[in-house]
């Protein structure tokens, strides 16, 4: 998985945080055909998505209907009941429009005209 | 690491995504300062972070300004220019305003009047 190439703002991003409970019955299955179904859905952009010690998983959407959208998707309703019932122990979800976005695309480490980059900072 | 307790929205999200390079010099301990320092900023509302496969970092802040201030705090400054110089191979970062949140916050895994997760998905 990479940084997802999204294009300028503003677009929409579905910050997906989650804590998993004991429970695997086919976890991994799922989740790998949810990535693969939400990047056939119309105004999809991107996913990013990281597992430790939270899991944490952002994706990108070209309006707030192209996501609202997705949520709707049948196949991914019934994966969301299996994630309330068995998968996850807490779990949030925001919506939220990006409207600025910067960082290092193409200039190598250490060049001079490169973006500084935030840990988790805005840049004014 | 939980996940944040933000209040209603609206508010600010910071989504920060970074790979890595093979460069450690002291990365964590800065880091560690980092999430420490950020804790106790003006309109610090929380974060969350995950590091498998990508870095993702998403700080919560009462408004832009609040993270915009964040990003110029001279400590800060200088763990941004030695991200650029040494620890990133390739970083992201989305400035957002969360308009909508929902998610498990109190029931127990399957009590029927739960929220729905999202997998990375946005409730209509």
């Amino acid at each position: 998985m990479s940084i997802a190439e999204t294009p300028e703002p503003p677009y929409t991003a579905v910050i997906f945080t989650s804590v998993r409970s004991d429970r695997d019955e086919g976890y991994d299955q799922t989740a790998a055909r949810m990535f693969a179904l939400a990047a056939r859905q119309p105004g999809y952009l991107g996913v990013e998505s990281a597992h430790d010690p939270l899991g944490i998983t952002v994706s990108y959407w070209v309006d707030a209907a192209a996501a609202a959208a997705w949520k709707r998707v049948a196949e991914h309703l019934v994966a969301q009941r299996r994630g309330r019932d068995a998968w996850y122990a807490d779990y949030r979800v925001r919506v939220c429009t990006v409207g600025r976005d910067y960082g290092r695309r193409g200039p190598p480490p250490g060049d001079p005209g490169s973006e500084a980059p935030g840990m988790g900072t805005v840049r004014p």
